[in-house]
């Protein structure tokens, strides 16, 4: 019985690992969850897992819950203390981690501290503090194994082969749902448009991202953490059936590559159960039934954040984090309605610009580079709209 | 310093193997070659690789290949006895079996008894005698690397996965020249239309069999050996680019795939240098200038024989064994303009259709059954002609 803990619990991921878990209860005993200010969800997810401990964003929101419990109750806690506790809740052994955004890495870094496995879900972790959560895992013993599509594809393809033998890493992208536009097109996008993602279900943040290609930036740097594998042997391709869902080539150019449909069932419950495979995760592939795959290299002219974040990658330190930061400002000010589509990518390169990159050799370092980055971000989308 | 006998040196593969060597003459020795009748190639391969022993066809090849020997030669022998001679041969450790055709059979199982690790290009020996191979090696400890892009595909797809979690090994095929025909336009073409196979540079007759589809069905029965699948979780897709050479779908529907260009370099060397890859065996795949990969279902009805391989692995005993004797008659009188294309699987159908099943307990009873399937095809292709 693996003993699990889920922060980010109302979250896309976090939902799909219950519905995984709930299919595998023989296996898997939910001992820990977080969530943010969804307590409806959270004492829904109470009721049918029977965790031991619980946080929630806020005191607020922790007294909410607790007076809806009846009879047998966990202990809940709230705020960035009470979600670090979950994480490091010494009844668990395997944490993963799915809270969305920057407000991810520090449970991430305590859940590593406390030496639990990490099914990481959450990218800035690694955008953000690669360095730091590479070299924490280390120290204290830790695996880390990869719940998104790519990365898990990638670690699929290189089980029972030699990491020294990687040629080059191929991340796949769908392209979003403009990859077939040009840059002319893409000024009028608004964010239903951005939303309407072809192939993934996936929280707003994400699907934006991944309309930008930001996500496939991020990708490229979780890559290189996860895998060891330099950013110049990392290339991306779009592929827009999202079948195909990373590629590794080796030393004799041979290529192994991992299939599937796009469902994050898959990457989820590989995480969960390595290394062994859960039955029926997701609905077979009907390779006949498909029209064709095609992969294509990403036009970088309309869709510059790959190049932006290959650029933080090089600049290492701060920038990352600098980058990740202006990305996450600039968005919320797409999906508020206060900038263009093609502004995003314009209020990063400036925030970049603009930054002094230090060292990453502490974690405060990052956070205060965050901070900042976050500052300038609104500064910039003030200025444009004056 | 790996030690390397090549079975069927002046065969397609066997020069290719040849040519990986002469490219890595610090990790491989070839210490033994056997050939036909090809007398100048193997002088050529002798005076380059000066190989320690050397077997011919028969006393006539050997007396004139020995004529032309100067200084330093190898121990020249000729026929089944100098073959199954060098493929014993003690100061070797790995033979490469690449004889064409039910030939290839007796000296495979030589070099397994002898404890030799196996590169296996000939199919015959898992059609004909899959369960005697399979369990001589097994006694002698020996290992059975796939030389075929097929099964190296399925091979490198398992590695670092459990073969408990298989749910299904997909082969993909060409379909060759005629894959887009159907069955009335298939009656009027010609050897040489067979012959020009789209992506891949091999012998006649499994260029044949590649547009008749048998060359899959020998593969199913080979798949079962080789990974201990049974046929009715093998499936089949005719993939026209020849890029993704077999997929394996594991019990969560994730599906790992092999990927190259067509050459059968990548899976000689594979099995050559197993568990390292060497550098560069490969061009690259330049997924971007391809336009698409495409996977379909196979005509049955066009393409019968595939039918005819399941229904010889249902059957098993020696049932395999006159399909393969059956359709290297059917394919020579093709070749040679007495049968249409059409009639090969009417051969092969006719012959399964006389023949009373025996268990293949036995080497020499799978010998018999082949015998007889040759003279009974060549019996059945008389009648047509009347």
């Amino acid at each position: 019985m693996k003993r699990i803990t889920i922060l980010g619990s109302t979250g896309s991921v976090g939902r799909n690992a219950l519905e995984i878990i709930s299919n595998h209860r023989e296996q898997f005993k939910v001992v820990g969850l977080t969530a943010g200010k969804n307590v409806d969800l959270i004492e829904e997810q109470i009721n049918s897992f029977s965790p031991e401990v619980v946080a929630v964003a806020d005191e607020a929101a922790a007294r909410e819950l607790q007076s809806r419990m009846r009879g047998h109750a966990p202990s809940i806690l709230s705020g960035h203390d009470g979600v670090a506790a979950v994480a490091g809740y010494r009844g668990s052994e395997f944490v993963l981690s799915a809270i969305v955004g920057a407000a991810g890495l520090v449970p991430t870094i305590s859940a590593i501290r406390a030496g639990k496995t990490i099914g990481l879900a959450n990218k800035e972790a690694l955008v953000m503090a690669g360095r730091i959560v590479t070299e924490e895992a280390k120290k204290s013993g830790v695996r880390i194994f990869p719940v998104d599509s790519e990365h898990s594809a990638v670690f699929q393809c290189i089980e029972g082969h030699r990491n020294s033998e990687i040629r080059r890493i191929i991340l796949t992208a769908s392209g979003g749902p403009f990859a077939g536009n040009d840059i002319s097109e893409l000024n009028d996008m608004k964010p239903e448009d951005a939303l309407r993602h072809p192939n993934w279900q996936m929280g707003k943040k994400i699907t934006i991202d991944s309309a930008t290609l930001m996500n496939k930036g991020f990708e490229m740097i979780e890559a290189y953490y996860l895998f060891n594998v330099p950013p110049e042997r990392i290339d991306v391709l779009i592929h827009p059936q999202s079948i195909v869902h990373s590629m590794v080539e080796f030393l004799d150019r041979s290529y192994i590559a991992q299939l599937s449909l796009p469902d994050m069932k898959g990457p989820i419950a590989y995480a969960l159960s390595y290394p062994e495979r859960l039955d029926n995760v997701m609905q077979g592939l009907d390779l006949d039934g498909i029209e064709s795959l095609v992969f294509k290299k990403p036009n970088n002219k309309s869709f510059p954040c790959l190049s932006y974040a290959y650029r933080a990658m090089e600049s290492r330190g701060t920038m990352p984090s600098v980058l990740n930061a202006a990305n996450e400002v600039a968005v919320e000010a797409f999906l508020r309605g206060m900038i263009r589509f093609t502004e995003i990518p314009f209020v990063i390169k400036e925030a970049m610009e603009k930054h002094d990159v230090l060292p990453d050799a502490e974690l405060a370092v990052i956070l205060e580079a965050d901070r900042w980055a976050r500052e300038k971000a609104e500064e910039i989308i003030k200025e444009m709209k004056n």
